[in-house]
Protein backbone atom coordinates (compact mmCIF):
# COMPACT_ATOMS: atom_id res chain seq x y z
CA UNK A 1 0.00 0.00 0.00
CA UNK A 2 1.05 3.34 -0.70
CA UNK A 3 -0.14 6.72 -0.39
CA UNK A 4 1.44 8.65 -3.87
CA UNK A 5 -1.21 9.95 -5.66
CA UNK A 6 -0.14 8.58 -9.14
CA UNK A 7 -0.09 11.88 -11.44
CA UNK A 8 -2.89 11.45 -14.57
CA UNK A 9 -1.22 10.79 -17.84
CA UNK A 10 -2.07 13.74 -20.39
CA UNK A 11 -2.41 13.58 -23.93
CA UNK A 12 -2.35 16.45 -26.00
CA UNK A 13 -2.35 18.00 -29.96
CA UNK A 14 -3.67 20.65 -31.42
CA UNK A 15 -4.16 22.04 -35.26
CA UNK A 16 -2.14 24.81 -35.74
CA UNK A 17 1.45 22.88 -35.18
CA UNK A 18 3.86 21.62 -32.82
CA UNK A 19 5.71 24.94 -32.54
CA UNK A 20 2.34 27.21 -32.15
CA UNK A 21 2.29 29.85 -28.82
CA UNK A 22 -0.56 27.73 -27.85
CA UNK A 23 0.68 24.45 -27.37
CA UNK A 24 3.36 25.58 -25.70
CA UNK A 25 1.04 27.42 -23.20
CA UNK A 26 -1.23 24.43 -22.73
CA UNK A 27 2.03 21.96 -22.32
CA UNK A 28 2.78 24.08 -19.71
CA UNK A 29 -0.27 24.42 -17.93
CA UNK A 30 -0.30 20.61 -18.22
CA UNK A 31 2.61 19.90 -16.66
CA UNK A 32 1.55 21.29 -13.35
CA UNK A 33 -1.22 18.46 -13.72
CA UNK A 34 -0.09 15.77 -14.81
CA UNK A 35 2.53 13.61 -16.77
CA UNK A 36 2.19 15.19 -20.53
CA UNK A 37 2.97 13.19 -24.12
CA UNK A 38 2.72 15.69 -26.90
CA UNK A 39 1.61 14.61 -30.61
CA UNK A 40 1.55 17.30 -32.40
CA UNK A 41 1.20 18.13 -36.31
CA UNK A 42 4.77 19.18 -37.85
CA UNK A 43 2.79 22.21 -39.39
CA UNK A 44 -0.70 23.86 -39.47
CA UNK A 45 -3.38 21.60 -39.97
CA UNK A 46 -6.21 24.12 -39.37
CA UNK A 47 -10.04 23.19 -40.33
CA UNK A 48 -8.88 19.63 -40.73
CA UNK A 49 -11.73 18.79 -39.03
CA UNK A 50 -12.13 15.18 -38.45
CA UNK A 51 -10.07 14.38 -41.39
CA UNK A 52 -7.77 11.17 -41.84
CA UNK A 53 -4.85 10.22 -43.95
CA UNK A 54 -5.78 7.60 -45.93
CA UNK A 55 -3.62 8.25 -49.70
CA UNK A 56 -0.50 8.02 -48.29
CA UNK A 57 1.27 6.93 -45.35
CA UNK A 58 2.41 8.86 -41.80
CA UNK A 59 5.14 9.10 -39.77
CA UNK A 60 5.91 10.51 -36.33
CA UNK A 61 9.34 11.19 -34.75
CA UNK A 62 10.24 12.33 -30.86
CA UNK A 63 11.41 15.94 -30.54
CA UNK A 64 12.34 16.21 -26.85
CA UNK A 65 11.89 13.94 -23.27
CA UNK A 66 12.51 15.59 -20.52
CA UNK A 67 10.81 14.95 -16.33
CA UNK A 68 7.46 14.90 -17.20
CA UNK A 69 7.38 15.69 -21.15
CA UNK A 70 7.49 13.46 -23.96
CA UNK A 71 7.33 15.97 -27.16
CA UNK A 72 6.41 14.15 -30.96
CA UNK A 73 5.59 15.33 -33.88
CA UNK A 74 3.33 13.98 -36.71
CA UNK A 75 3.06 14.52 -40.07
CA UNK A 76 -0.90 13.87 -40.35
CA UNK A 77 -3.62 15.50 -39.01
CA UNK A 78 -4.56 16.42 -35.58
CA UNK A 79 -6.90 13.07 -35.33
CA UNK A 80 -3.94 11.15 -37.39
CA UNK A 81 -2.23 12.50 -34.29
CA UNK A 82 -4.72 11.07 -31.45
CA UNK A 83 -5.09 7.72 -33.45
CA UNK A 84 -1.12 7.20 -33.52
CA UNK A 85 -0.07 8.53 -30.50
CA UNK A 86 -3.23 5.78 -28.84
CA UNK A 87 -1.99 3.02 -31.22
CA UNK A 88 1.39 3.52 -31.55
CA UNK A 89 3.14 5.39 -28.77
CA UNK A 90 1.13 5.32 -25.33
CA UNK A 91 1.48 1.92 -23.18
CA UNK A 92 -2.06 2.86 -21.37
CA UNK A 93 -5.27 4.83 -22.12
CA UNK A 94 -4.03 8.54 -21.48
CA UNK A 95 -6.84 9.79 -18.23
CA UNK A 96 -7.29 13.01 -19.93
CA UNK A 97 -6.89 14.50 -24.00
CA UNK A 98 -6.62 18.47 -24.39
CA UNK A 99 -6.31 20.13 -27.77
CA UNK A 100 -5.29 23.80 -28.48
CA UNK A 101 -4.90 26.07 -27.29
CA UNK A 102 -6.18 27.10 -31.00
CA UNK A 103 -5.60 30.18 -32.30
CA UNK A 104 -8.88 31.44 -33.24
CA UNK A 105 -12.54 30.69 -32.58
CA UNK A 106 -14.04 26.92 -32.78
CA UNK A 107 -17.43 28.03 -31.26
CA UNK A 108 -20.76 27.85 -33.13
CA UNK A 109 -20.59 25.85 -36.27
CA UNK A 110 -16.79 26.27 -36.36
CA UNK A 111 -16.69 22.94 -33.85
CA UNK A 112 -17.11 20.91 -37.22
CA UNK A 113 -14.55 22.41 -39.11
CA UNK A 114 -12.14 22.62 -36.46
CA UNK A 115 -8.96 20.14 -36.38
CA UNK A 116 -8.43 21.15 -32.61
CA UNK A 117 -11.96 19.63 -31.48
CA UNK A 118 -11.75 16.96 -34.14
CA UNK A 119 -8.66 15.28 -32.41
CA UNK A 120 -11.38 16.49 -28.78
CA UNK A 121 -14.09 14.03 -30.77
CA UNK A 122 -11.34 11.15 -31.33
CA UNK A 123 -10.29 11.53 -28.13
CA UNK A 124 -14.09 11.14 -26.67
CA UNK A 125 -14.62 8.17 -28.80
CA UNK A 126 -12.25 6.31 -27.57
CA UNK A 127 -13.56 6.86 -24.03
CA UNK A 128 -10.68 9.41 -22.93
CA UNK A 129 -11.72 12.46 -20.59
CA UNK A 130 -11.31 15.16 -23.66
CA UNK A 131 -11.48 19.20 -23.44
CA UNK A 132 -10.85 21.72 -26.62
CA UNK A 133 -9.28 25.05 -25.63
CA UNK A 134 -9.33 27.61 -27.81
CA UNK A 135 -9.37 31.86 -27.90
CA UNK A 136 -11.19 34.16 -30.04
CA UNK A 137 -7.82 35.48 -31.84
CA UNK A 138 -6.17 33.93 -34.81
CA UNK A 139 -2.53 35.85 -34.43
CA UNK A 140 0.01 33.91 -33.55
CA UNK A 141 0.86 36.36 -30.74
CA UNK A 142 -2.67 35.80 -28.92
CA UNK A 143 -2.92 36.86 -25.60
CA UNK A 144 -3.12 33.83 -23.35
CA UNK A 145 -2.54 35.35 -19.77
CA UNK A 146 -6.04 35.85 -19.16
CA UNK A 147 -7.14 32.38 -20.13
CA UNK A 148 -4.34 30.15 -18.43
CA UNK A 149 -6.14 30.22 -15.05
CA UNK A 150 -9.15 29.17 -16.29
CA UNK A 151 -7.94 26.42 -18.62
CA UNK A 152 -6.26 24.74 -15.27
CA UNK A 153 -9.52 25.35 -13.49
CA UNK A 154 -11.93 23.45 -16.59
CA UNK A 155 -9.39 20.88 -16.32
CA UNK A 156 -8.96 20.17 -12.57
CA UNK A 157 -13.16 20.11 -12.59
CA UNK A 158 -13.01 17.74 -15.43
CA UNK A 159 -10.93 15.58 -13.82
CA UNK A 160 -12.93 15.54 -10.64
CA UNK A 161 -16.24 15.15 -11.83
CA UNK A 162 -15.25 12.76 -15.31
CA UNK A 163 -17.71 13.21 -18.03
CA UNK A 164 -20.16 10.12 -19.86
CA UNK A 165 -18.72 8.26 -22.60
CA UNK A 166 -19.25 10.36 -25.79
CA UNK A 167 -19.58 13.77 -24.28
CA UNK A 168 -16.39 16.37 -24.45
CA UNK A 169 -16.03 19.82 -23.66
CA UNK A 170 -15.56 22.78 -25.95
CA UNK A 171 -14.05 25.85 -24.36
CA UNK A 172 -13.74 29.12 -26.04
CA UNK A 173 -12.43 32.01 -24.29
CA UNK A 174 -12.60 36.10 -25.26
CA UNK A 175 -9.28 38.34 -25.67
CA UNK A 176 -8.43 40.54 -22.77
CA UNK A 177 -9.97 40.15 -19.60
CA UNK A 178 -13.09 37.48 -18.41
CA UNK A 179 -16.16 37.76 -16.51
CA UNK A 180 -16.38 34.54 -15.67
CA UNK A 181 -17.59 30.91 -17.33
CA UNK A 182 -20.93 30.37 -18.97
CA UNK A 183 -21.87 26.72 -19.80
CA UNK A 184 -23.26 27.32 -23.13
CA UNK A 185 -24.72 25.60 -25.81
CA UNK A 186 -23.50 25.53 -29.78
CA UNK A 187 -25.22 28.91 -31.05
CA UNK A 188 -27.06 28.52 -34.79
CA UNK A 189 -25.16 30.31 -37.83
CA UNK A 190 -23.26 29.90 -40.62
CA UNK A 191 -20.93 31.10 -43.21
CA UNK A 192 -21.53 33.67 -45.97
CA UNK A 193 -19.50 35.35 -48.69
CA UNK A 194 -16.66 32.60 -48.48
CA UNK A 195 -14.36 33.58 -51.39
CA UNK A 196 -12.54 35.38 -52.46
CA UNK A 197 -11.93 35.42 -55.92
CA UNK A 198 -8.66 36.27 -57.52
CA UNK A 199 -6.99 35.58 -61.40
CA UNK A 200 -3.74 34.16 -61.51
CA UNK A 201 -1.40 35.54 -64.41
CA UNK A 202 -2.10 33.25 -66.91
CA UNK A 203 -5.88 34.57 -66.79
CA UNK A 204 -7.57 31.53 -64.72
CA UNK A 205 -9.45 32.22 -61.55
CA UNK A 206 -8.41 31.02 -57.93
CA UNK A 207 -10.60 30.76 -54.43
CA UNK A 208 -8.92 31.72 -51.11
CA UNK A 209 -11.36 30.42 -48.47
CA UNK A 210 -12.55 33.88 -46.40
CA UNK A 211 -16.00 34.36 -45.14
CA UNK A 212 -18.19 35.86 -42.61
CA UNK A 213 -20.03 34.58 -40.14
CA UNK A 214 -23.91 35.39 -39.45
CA UNK A 215 -25.22 34.87 -35.98
CA UNK A 216 -28.59 33.51 -36.59
CA UNK A 217 -29.58 34.12 -33.29
CA UNK A 218 -27.77 36.61 -31.50
CA UNK A 219 -30.14 37.45 -29.02
CA UNK A 220 -30.17 34.02 -27.08
CA UNK A 221 -28.08 34.78 -24.27
CA UNK A 222 -27.24 30.45 -23.72
CA UNK A 223 -25.18 30.34 -26.97
CA UNK A 224 -21.42 29.93 -26.68
CA UNK A 225 -21.76 33.12 -29.04
CA UNK A 226 -23.40 35.04 -26.73
CA UNK A 227 -20.73 34.08 -24.48
CA UNK A 228 -17.98 35.54 -25.83
CA UNK A 229 -19.57 38.38 -27.21
CA UNK A 230 -19.96 39.77 -23.43
CA UNK A 231 -17.04 38.59 -22.31
CA UNK A 232 -17.20 34.92 -20.70
CA UNK A 233 -15.63 31.67 -21.67
CA UNK A 234 -17.99 29.36 -22.93
CA UNK A 235 -17.73 25.75 -22.07
CA UNK A 236 -19.99 23.57 -24.60
CA UNK A 237 -20.81 19.65 -23.52
CA UNK A 238 -20.02 18.56 -26.42
CA UNK A 239 -21.17 14.92 -28.39
CA UNK A 240 -19.81 12.43 -31.24
CA UNK A 241 -23.61 10.99 -31.36
CA UNK A 242 -24.83 13.20 -34.14
CA UNK A 243 -28.29 11.58 -34.23
CA UNK A 244 -31.38 14.05 -34.24
CA UNK A 245 -33.38 11.71 -32.10
CA UNK A 246 -36.39 14.22 -32.28
CA UNK A 247 -36.58 12.96 -35.62
CA UNK A 248 -37.12 9.60 -35.59
CA UNK A 249 -40.30 9.11 -35.03
CA UNK A 250 -41.13 11.85 -37.83
CA UNK A 251 -39.22 10.15 -40.01
CA UNK A 252 -40.46 6.74 -39.30
CA UNK A 253 -43.81 8.14 -40.18
CA UNK A 254 -42.78 9.03 -43.63
CA UNK A 255 -43.74 5.45 -44.57
CA UNK A 256 -40.59 4.34 -46.00
CA UNK B 1 -50.42 31.11 -64.20
CA UNK B 2 -49.30 28.47 -65.02
CA UNK B 3 -49.75 24.65 -64.21
CA UNK B 4 -45.75 23.77 -64.73
CA UNK B 5 -44.71 22.70 -61.52
CA UNK B 6 -40.90 23.80 -61.63
CA UNK B 7 -38.00 21.23 -61.22
CA UNK B 8 -36.04 21.03 -58.45
CA UNK B 9 -32.77 22.22 -58.29
CA UNK B 10 -30.44 19.17 -57.19
CA UNK B 11 -26.45 20.09 -56.01
CA UNK B 12 -24.57 16.83 -56.38
CA UNK B 13 -21.07 16.00 -54.81
CA UNK B 14 -19.42 13.04 -53.05
CA UNK B 15 -15.94 12.27 -51.38
CA UNK B 16 -14.38 9.60 -53.73
CA UNK B 17 -14.16 12.33 -56.80
CA UNK B 18 -15.83 12.80 -59.68
CA UNK B 19 -14.95 9.62 -61.87
CA UNK B 20 -16.17 7.40 -59.18
CA UNK B 21 -19.57 4.62 -60.22
CA UNK B 22 -21.44 5.92 -57.45
CA UNK B 23 -21.58 9.81 -58.00
CA UNK B 24 -22.42 8.84 -61.57
CA UNK B 25 -25.63 6.32 -60.59
CA UNK B 26 -26.76 9.64 -57.99
CA UNK B 27 -26.64 11.61 -60.83
CA UNK B 28 -28.76 9.27 -63.46
CA UNK B 29 -30.96 9.13 -60.63
CA UNK B 30 -31.25 12.10 -59.85
CA UNK B 31 -31.79 13.55 -63.13
CA UNK B 32 -35.64 11.60 -62.54
CA UNK B 33 -36.05 14.07 -59.91
CA UNK B 34 -35.04 17.57 -60.73
CA UNK B 35 -32.30 19.65 -62.82
CA UNK B 36 -28.89 18.33 -61.79
CA UNK B 37 -25.48 20.67 -60.88
CA UNK B 38 -22.87 18.18 -60.08
CA UNK B 39 -19.57 19.79 -58.24
CA UNK B 40 -17.12 16.92 -57.23
CA UNK B 41 -13.55 16.56 -55.71
CA UNK B 42 -11.30 15.90 -59.08
CA UNK B 43 -9.76 12.54 -57.16
CA UNK B 44 -10.23 10.82 -54.53
CA UNK B 45 -11.50 12.62 -50.86
CA UNK B 46 -11.96 9.67 -48.68
CA UNK B 47 -12.02 10.68 -44.83
CA UNK B 48 -11.96 14.49 -45.35
CA UNK B 49 -14.90 14.83 -42.70
CA UNK B 50 -15.78 18.76 -43.06
CA UNK B 51 -12.01 19.60 -43.52
CA UNK B 52 -11.58 22.83 -45.77
CA UNK B 53 -8.84 23.93 -48.13
CA UNK B 54 -7.72 27.21 -45.99
CA UNK B 55 -3.37 26.86 -46.81
CA UNK B 56 -3.65 27.17 -50.45
CA UNK B 57 -6.41 28.01 -53.27
CA UNK B 58 -8.54 26.05 -54.64
CA UNK B 59 -10.13 25.97 -58.70
CA UNK B 60 -13.49 24.42 -60.40
CA UNK B 61 -13.73 23.71 -63.74
CA UNK B 62 -16.80 22.65 -66.10
CA UNK B 63 -16.64 19.75 -67.09
CA UNK B 64 -19.77 18.70 -69.08
CA UNK B 65 -23.15 21.19 -69.87
CA UNK B 66 -26.32 19.21 -71.19
CA UNK B 67 -30.40 19.69 -70.64
CA UNK B 68 -30.58 18.95 -67.14
CA UNK B 69 -27.28 18.53 -66.07
CA UNK B 70 -24.20 20.59 -65.26
CA UNK B 71 -20.67 19.00 -64.16
CA UNK B 72 -17.83 20.63 -62.56
CA UNK B 73 -15.03 19.30 -60.60
CA UNK B 74 -13.03 21.14 -57.89
CA UNK B 75 -9.42 21.10 -56.57
CA UNK B 76 -10.95 20.87 -52.92
CA UNK B 77 -12.64 18.90 -50.13
CA UNK B 78 -16.07 17.72 -50.54
CA UNK B 79 -16.73 20.50 -48.28
CA UNK B 80 -14.95 22.85 -50.27
CA UNK B 81 -16.86 21.74 -53.58
CA UNK B 82 -20.13 22.61 -51.50
CA UNK B 83 -19.59 26.11 -50.68
CA UNK B 84 -18.07 27.04 -53.68
CA UNK B 85 -21.18 26.04 -55.71
CA UNK B 86 -23.26 27.93 -53.19
CA UNK B 87 -20.98 30.84 -53.68
CA UNK B 88 -19.87 31.13 -56.94
CA UNK B 89 -21.51 28.74 -59.09
CA UNK B 90 -25.32 28.99 -58.54
CA UNK B 91 -27.76 31.87 -58.96
CA UNK B 92 -30.05 30.46 -56.40
CA UNK B 93 -30.11 28.29 -52.81
CA UNK B 94 -30.67 24.47 -54.26
CA UNK B 95 -33.88 22.53 -53.20
CA UNK B 96 -31.66 18.82 -51.98
CA UNK B 97 -28.65 18.34 -51.72
CA UNK B 98 -27.22 14.65 -52.08
CA UNK B 99 -23.76 13.09 -51.75
CA UNK B 100 -22.53 10.01 -52.89
CA UNK B 101 -23.17 7.46 -53.26
CA UNK B 102 -20.29 6.65 -51.26
CA UNK B 103 -18.23 3.25 -52.00
CA UNK B 104 -18.24 2.55 -48.01
CA UNK B 105 -20.01 2.23 -45.41
CA UNK B 106 -20.70 5.97 -43.37
CA UNK B 107 -22.66 4.60 -40.32
CA UNK B 108 -21.86 4.33 -36.76
CA UNK B 109 -18.97 6.89 -35.79
CA UNK B 110 -18.00 7.11 -39.69
CA UNK B 111 -19.95 9.96 -40.00
CA UNK B 112 -17.82 12.07 -38.36
CA UNK B 113 -14.88 10.97 -40.78
CA UNK B 114 -17.17 10.68 -44.11
CA UNK B 115 -16.10 13.68 -46.45
CA UNK B 116 -19.85 12.31 -47.87
CA UNK B 117 -21.36 13.50 -44.81
CA UNK B 118 -19.17 16.17 -44.54
CA UNK B 119 -20.68 18.08 -47.40
CA UNK B 120 -24.29 16.79 -46.24
CA UNK B 121 -23.68 18.63 -42.65
CA UNK B 122 -22.12 21.73 -44.92
CA UNK B 123 -25.65 21.94 -47.11
CA UNK B 124 -27.92 21.44 -43.57
CA UNK B 125 -25.79 24.09 -42.14
CA UNK B 126 -27.16 26.39 -45.44
CA UNK B 127 -30.51 25.82 -44.35
CA UNK B 128 -30.94 23.16 -47.87
CA UNK B 129 -32.43 19.60 -47.91
CA UNK B 130 -29.56 17.23 -47.75
CA UNK B 131 -29.15 13.57 -47.69
CA UNK B 132 -25.85 11.47 -47.89
CA UNK B 133 -25.77 7.97 -49.69
CA UNK B 134 -23.51 5.04 -48.92
CA UNK B 135 -22.98 1.42 -49.50
CA UNK B 136 -20.99 -1.12 -47.28
CA UNK B 137 -19.05 -1.74 -50.29
CA UNK B 138 -16.06 -0.51 -50.78
CA UNK B 139 -14.78 -1.82 -53.83
CA UNK B 140 -14.76 0.37 -57.13
CA UNK B 141 -17.32 -1.97 -58.74
CA UNK B 142 -19.96 -1.80 -56.02
CA UNK B 143 -23.46 -2.97 -56.89
CA UNK B 144 -25.38 -0.16 -56.55
CA UNK B 145 -28.82 -2.11 -58.74
CA UNK B 146 -30.63 -2.76 -55.45
CA UNK B 147 -30.07 0.24 -53.87
CA UNK B 148 -31.27 2.82 -56.51
CA UNK B 149 -35.01 2.41 -56.50
CA UNK B 150 -34.84 3.06 -52.86
CA UNK B 151 -31.96 6.20 -53.23
CA UNK B 152 -35.17 7.61 -55.69
CA UNK B 153 -37.90 6.62 -53.16
CA UNK B 154 -35.88 8.54 -49.82
CA UNK B 155 -35.29 11.53 -52.38
CA UNK B 156 -39.10 11.62 -52.99
CA UNK B 157 -40.13 11.12 -49.73
CA UNK B 158 -37.48 14.08 -48.03
CA UNK B 159 -38.37 16.40 -50.48
CA UNK B 160 -42.09 15.69 -49.90
CA UNK B 161 -42.01 15.91 -46.25
CA UNK B 162 -39.24 18.63 -45.88
CA UNK B 163 -36.44 18.69 -42.77
CA UNK B 164 -35.86 21.30 -40.39
CA UNK B 165 -32.92 23.61 -40.33
CA UNK B 166 -29.86 21.69 -38.58
CA UNK B 167 -31.46 18.25 -39.56
CA UNK B 168 -30.14 16.14 -42.60
CA UNK B 169 -30.29 12.22 -43.12
CA UNK B 170 -27.10 9.61 -43.28
CA UNK B 171 -28.49 7.22 -45.50
CA UNK B 172 -26.66 3.57 -45.71
CA UNK B 173 -27.26 0.36 -47.57
CA UNK B 174 -26.23 -3.09 -46.95
CA UNK B 175 -25.31 -4.89 -50.20
CA UNK B 176 -27.09 -7.36 -52.20
CA UNK B 177 -30.63 -8.19 -51.35
CA UNK B 178 -32.57 -5.10 -49.44
CA UNK B 179 -35.05 -6.16 -46.59
CA UNK B 180 -36.74 -2.84 -46.31
CA UNK B 181 -35.74 0.29 -44.29
CA UNK B 182 -35.08 1.15 -41.10
CA UNK B 183 -34.82 4.49 -39.66
CA UNK B 184 -32.22 4.40 -36.80
CA UNK B 185 -29.91 6.10 -34.38
CA UNK B 186 -26.11 6.35 -34.80
CA UNK B 187 -24.49 3.02 -33.10
CA UNK B 188 -21.81 3.37 -30.54
CA UNK B 189 -18.84 1.84 -31.08
CA UNK B 190 -15.08 2.61 -32.22
CA UNK B 191 -12.12 1.84 -34.69
CA UNK B 192 -9.28 -0.07 -32.91
CA UNK B 193 -5.80 -1.96 -34.23
CA UNK B 194 -5.98 1.31 -36.26
CA UNK B 195 -2.65 1.12 -37.94
CA UNK B 196 -0.68 -1.18 -40.52
CA UNK B 197 3.25 -0.37 -39.46
CA UNK B 198 5.97 -0.73 -41.65
CA UNK B 199 9.48 0.04 -42.73
CA UNK B 200 10.97 1.86 -46.03
CA UNK B 201 14.25 1.03 -47.43
CA UNK B 202 16.11 3.33 -45.33
CA UNK B 203 15.03 1.48 -42.29
CA UNK B 204 12.32 4.47 -40.66
CA UNK B 205 8.88 3.43 -40.07
CA UNK B 206 5.50 4.35 -41.34
CA UNK B 207 2.17 3.65 -40.54
CA UNK B 208 -1.26 2.99 -43.14
CA UNK B 209 -4.37 3.76 -41.50
CA UNK B 210 -6.58 0.25 -41.51
CA UNK B 211 -7.92 -0.83 -38.53
CA UNK B 212 -11.17 -2.72 -37.13
CA UNK B 213 -14.41 -1.26 -36.22
CA UNK B 214 -15.68 -2.72 -32.86
CA UNK B 215 -19.57 -2.21 -32.22
CA UNK B 216 -20.14 -1.73 -28.67
CA UNK B 217 -24.06 -2.25 -28.74
CA UNK B 218 -24.57 -5.45 -31.00
CA UNK B 219 -27.57 -6.40 -29.34
CA UNK B 220 -29.28 -3.51 -29.58
CA UNK B 221 -31.92 -2.91 -32.71
CA UNK B 222 -32.30 0.63 -33.09
CA UNK B 223 -28.96 1.50 -34.55
CA UNK B 224 -27.57 1.62 -38.05
CA UNK B 225 -25.06 -1.18 -37.98
CA UNK B 226 -28.43 -3.57 -36.54
CA UNK B 227 -29.86 -2.64 -39.49
CA UNK B 228 -27.08 -3.08 -42.08
CA UNK B 229 -26.32 -6.39 -40.74
CA UNK B 230 -29.67 -7.63 -41.05
CA UNK B 231 -30.08 -6.79 -44.25
CA UNK B 232 -32.32 -3.49 -44.19
CA UNK B 233 -31.16 0.33 -45.33
CA UNK B 234 -30.45 2.41 -42.31
CA UNK B 235 -31.54 6.16 -42.24
CA UNK B 236 -30.27 8.14 -39.61
CA UNK B 237 -31.41 11.61 -38.64
CA UNK B 238 -28.84 13.58 -38.36
CA UNK B 239 -27.66 16.81 -37.09
CA UNK B 240 -25.17 19.48 -37.24
CA UNK B 241 -25.65 20.46 -33.64
CA UNK B 242 -23.37 18.82 -31.38
CA UNK B 243 -24.42 20.29 -28.04
CA UNK B 244 -24.84 17.66 -25.07
CA UNK B 245 -28.02 19.10 -24.25
CA UNK B 246 -28.35 16.58 -21.03
CA UNK B 247 -25.18 17.80 -19.66
CA UNK B 248 -24.94 21.42 -19.57
CA UNK B 249 -27.24 21.46 -16.27
CA UNK B 250 -24.53 18.80 -14.88
CA UNK B 251 -21.30 20.76 -16.29
CA UNK B 252 -23.17 23.99 -14.29
CA UNK B 253 -23.42 22.83 -11.26
CA UNK B 254 -19.35 21.80 -11.27
CA UNK B 255 -19.57 25.06 -9.80
CA UNK B 256 -16.63 26.72 -12.60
Amino acid sequence: MTNEIKKPLILITNDDGDTANGIEVLTQLMMQIGDVIVMAPDGPRSAQSNALTVTHPIRFKKLEEREGLIRYSCTGTPTDCVKLALNEVLDRKPDLLVSGINHGSNAAINVIYSGTMGAVLEGCENGILSIGFSIVDHSLNADFSYFKSYVLQITRSALANGLPYGVCLNVNSPCGEIKGIRVSRQCVGHWDKEFAKRTDPQGRSYFWLTGHFENHEPEALDTDEWALANGYISVVPTKIDLTAYDMIETVAKWGL
